[in-house]
């Protein structure tokens, strides 16, 4: 059979199973990262397995995510952080060091490797040709402690690029327009190749903006072929011992193909409030905007900023709107301040915040109420921005630009003193700032440190093994698409309590019905009822391990998105699926639902559940490996381990 | 009579009264300015008087203060004062242009004129010779009503400085060495005029460090001559048309007279947690730190950032240190990022700040649990970093940044391969970046302006008219030097809640007896009983607004500060001085004071409060103008000058 790159990758780290698609697999992971948000957790669960160092090549802790330090909790997070990588033999990325997908993409991405990251776009890395999955901070644990990494063998889509970007059209149009084709649902089970004469055409830093929404796709990951370019770009970060070639053998077998003529693209923008809404500029060009932000892992290189400066340049940021911009590293930062393009920028009226994730999480500059804001960045789900009402677009850093000068959202082609054809060749700097005195290094003898742990970090709770009987009411009943930000918000004034899983837990369905713990308590526990899609978005495992917390014993669903299905079997929550999916629209919130032999029903995949109250019965599945069902018995991945090691 | 400057600028501005120390005087003022904390309550007071535009020659509304953004309430408020100062002819700074002294130092102060603003460090602009004086957002919306400004006259402290400072020594150990002498307590009721050769050898932004931290010894405001010096940095920021000489006459006279000779001085740092706890740095230089702010109204000019990038140029920050850097203004910013300043800093590791307030007044970068910081900045009150447990000392960039390198309280001069004497001698840059662009200007037409309020806009509340008998417990009794902090809190949760009364006054006292408002609700409100220098600190207004919407009908203390004291009458609440100060040690909290006949005892100044609870009387008495009786009277100064107007 002749190989396309996934199967390359997977086949060199397979260590159980088939490669065939929707049959469960194992692979060794290479390299780990972490961000802060969901490290703690991570660490403190590695910590629990009692190994003295981590068995990977390369594992990465770093700090990008709660950085406002609005009390002492981030602060504390990041002692504790520092310390624990200390440890255990993990490089630590200092606050101020960057974003980490677009630092891990710098100085650490290796072709032909896997990683796994808590952080849901961690696939950005695949664009230098590994796989990086996204995975919840138990899963990650996991492969510190060199265990494989399960996954379901995805099918693989062929995204064939051919022609070229005009110019005022950006790389993130192409995944826009891909959002628009294959909407946030329909990438479950799925990993995207991108091949075709386009793919030359397209630097490293545009291919991570493709890489990294990939993540809103829903696919387990995107991968680039590592070529000339991927090696430019590792000589310039003085890496290039590293890299390899990678391509697929020629007429490789693909399972799907989408073609995309970048001849044909116009600048796109995402409406509020999915990803997927995305329609172009010219259908939306007469709304005023608010605010502006230009940043995030999805459109922060160097390239980006250059790009939007270019466009700033001797203009002025529109007296109602507010411009924000983060670069993406301290590498980035450097290079900017050093090219003059740091200049233009503040000169604009651009606000410069920190090297940091920032706004696009709603860490900071929330919009007016009912503002509306055009982010560069890769999530528009309502109320992410820290403003409930406010309505949030997406698209490129020149779209982004535009609309700063203009105050209302633009095609930079309509503006016509600028040279788009002068921006659309512009390129990452020949001479690389290249500095890693902000990442501190592994060292040998660890015995002496002692890991600091402030008042924010708490245990990590656990769940006992699995009941007998689930005899329990529907506590919440749910839509299609719910993120895991709907079920765990996040945002500047919640994500600070990712350490301390009591506090946090009092948050979660926060947006949605915020009687929601206070009712799991009085109930002592329950069951949610969802739709489509549950629990899409961000990877954090704290939308499963704070309702576990709370006493949720299963999420009965139409559909799941993988990362949360995941993070719900590690955490000993019931993944459920209806067998006729009319059954959803029969419960009602409140309903008492009745699960008899537990056990015996895990171990078939197939569950009669009886809702007493209105006296029917309900077919339902769970699709478990036998691991998987070993981990549900267990009550979850950090009992089961701890039996085995 | 051989006139001071002080005696010179009050006399050309003095609308009543005579110019004897101790009289109340009343004074034109020509500038105001707010920010954005302050600004909300000082607009919504402007506005009730039903003015179409402000009566000063300039006025200008900042936004520095709240602008992380974390909720949709900053952005509200920015929207708010955006458009109320569009409507009334107010200048308006917007966000990311900088700290309000910062630029009101380099675009707007005047030497000869005369400047009120909401915030306690507006004697920042004294320092180019003019009269510039903190107050209550009340206070300023009065004066941009056109009304006089009454104040007592104050006594006028020659503090005469002689000698050089030498390299490592810093224009803050100045102001350092001068709390040290003459505390936190002892300023009330004065001006400080700087004279002396030593004078000559202070840029503006050094003398600018010095006159922002007369704050902290609570005198009413510093000066400095404005001299050839001045003039050089007025005509550098375009503005020498506005110059003018101002010295004083030979053998002009003082009330008192500090000498300070600069030879002598060495770095200093003041301990936690008061701006006058001060020592040399070499006592405490073992310390270790965990965080480094460079930054706010007091130390963020060009001159100390680029002073500060001198010593860290080549150098790392340590590994446990979390430095961060933020400008005082965008002028500084362009020009430290124009001249290689900002590369060296973010080379060095430092995280780099949006210009604004920040971690000064606690919003971001709290310290971990029971950290160490060093701080630039000008107040070291407990609490106010935003980490309850950390320890936070006052230094100069010099000694900021060497203790950035190498993690404990460092004296600069310790450094072996760091040259003091070039660093000394680092000049403001000849050629300065001069754009406005980032500041809305008043325009003429502005009947058409919609003023936005956001649901975070409340209205103001207002006290009624005095009561003929108070007959209420005491709510809190409380020590020295009590702080407006300590009354009302900052930081990043509380600060948001400014622009809404009934949010924000359930944080009164939080960080003494968070039980407090809920007292005060279920008494209908009460007394508070204070020790010495009740309401240092800050400027803020809602110390006074937040407890009277709570039912405080008076505070009965030792003594107290003189802005607070001006904000207790504003707002219609009794400032009460024991005439025994040994009858502060027999009330007891929850004692029920009684005042009969208010309105007679509010005439002659003298008060007899019957303490029922232990039946023993309390002699009191208020120093009150006759225009403060009348405000108090009235229930507060909106409606005593609504009935006026």
């Amino acid at each position: 059979m002749k190989q396309n790159i996934t199967r390359k990758v997977l086949q060199s780290h397979l260590i159980e199973g088939k490669m065939v698609a929707g049959e469960e697999i194992s692979i060794k992971i290479d390299q780990t990262l972490t961000q802060d948000a969901t490290g703690t957790m991570a660490y403190l669960s590695f910590e629990a397995l009692g190994l003295p160092k981590v068995r990977t090549e390369v594992s990465v802790s770093y700090v990008d995510h709660n950085t406002l330090q609005a009390g002492f909790e981030n602060a504390d997070d990041h002692a504790f952080l520092q310390t624990i990588s200390e440890k255990y033999g993990i490089y630590y990325s200092r606050p101020g060091n960057g974003i980490c997908h677009q630092v891990h993409s710098e100085r650490f991405a290796v072709p032909g490797k896997t990683l796994l990251g808590s952080d849901s776009h961690t696939p950005t890395s695949s664009a230098l040709g590994m796989i990086a999955i996204g995975a919840g901070g138990m899963s990650v644990a996991m492969a510190m402690a060199g265990q494989p990494f399960p996954l379901v063998m995805p099918k693989v889509i062929n995204v064939k690029l051919t022609g070229k970007l005009y110019p005022g059209v950006a790389a993130k149009d192409i995944i826009l327009e891909l959002l628009k084709r294959m909407t946030v649902k329909n990438g479950v089970g799925k990993i995207i190749e991108y091949t075709g004469p386009g793919v030359e055409t397209l630097s490293i830093p545009e291919r991570c903006t493709i890489t990294n929404m990939g993540a809103e796709l829903g696919v387990t990951t995107s991968i680039f072929p590592s070529d000339d370019i991927t090696y430019e770009f590792m000589k310039a970060q003085g890496r290039e011992k590293d890299w390899k070639e990678l391509k697929a053998d020629e007429d490789a077998e693909y399972d799907e193909l989408i073609e995309i003529n970048l001849d044909e693209l116009g600048p796109l923008v995402a409406k509020p409030h999915m990803p997927d809404k995305v329609v172009p500029v010219k259908e939306v060009n007469d709304i005023k905007v608010s605010q502006v932000f230009i940043g995030s892992c999805t459109n922060a290189s160097y390239l980006d900023l250059a790009k939007a400066a270019a466009i700033l340049d001797g203009k002025s940021v529109h007296k109602d709107v507010s411009l924000s911009i983060s670069p993406g590293s301290k590498q980035v930062f450097e290079m900017i301040a050093r090219d003059g393009i740091l200049l233009k920028l503040i000169s604009a009226g651009a606000r410069i915040l920190e090297s940091a994730c920032g706004p696009c999480v709603g860490i900071g500059q929330a919009p007016q109420s009912e503002g509306v804001s055009l982010r560069t960045n890769n999530r528009n789900f309502i109320g992410r921005s820290g403003t409930k009402d406010a309505k949030v677009y997406l698209a490129s850093p020149e779209v982004a630009a535009a609309s700063a000068i203009t105050g209302v959202i633009t095609d930079p082609r309509d503006i016509e003193d600028i040279d788009l054809d002068a921006i659309q060749v512009i390129k990452e700097p020949e001479e690389r700032i290249l500095d890693d005195r902000m990442i501190v290094a592994p060292k040998e003898n660890t015995e002496d440190v002692v890991i600091k742990r402030g008042p924010n970090i708490q245990p990590l709770p656990l769940r006992e093994a699995l009941e007998e009987e689930i005899n329990t009411a529907v506590l919440i009943k749910v839509g299609d698409d719910i993120t895991t930000d709907d079920i765990m918000p996040a945002g500047a004034k919640i994500l600070p309590l990712r350490s301390n899983v009591p506090a946090i837990s009092q948050y979660v369905f926060n947006g949605i019905d915020p009687t929601f713990p206070k009712r799991a308590k009085e109930n002592n526990g329950g069951i949610v009822v969802a739709a489509e899609n549950y629990g899409q978005g961000s990877s954090r495992e704290h939308a499963a391990l704070a309702p576990m917390y709370l006493g949720v014993k299963a999420v009965l669903a139409k559909s799941f998105a993988r990362i949360h299905h995941d993070n719900l079997i590690n955490y000993g929550i019931l993944p459920l699926r209806f067998k006729d999916k009319n059954d959803y629209e029969r419960i009602n919130q409140g309903d008492i639902l009745v699960i008899k032999n537990v056990q015996k029903q895990v171990n078939n995949g197939e569950f009669v559940i009886v809702n007493e109250t209105q006296g029917f019965e309900i077919n339902a599945y769970a699709t478990l490996s036998d691991r998987q069902k070993e981990v549900i018995t267990s009550g979850g991945q950090l009992n089961y381990i701890k039996k085995l090691l």
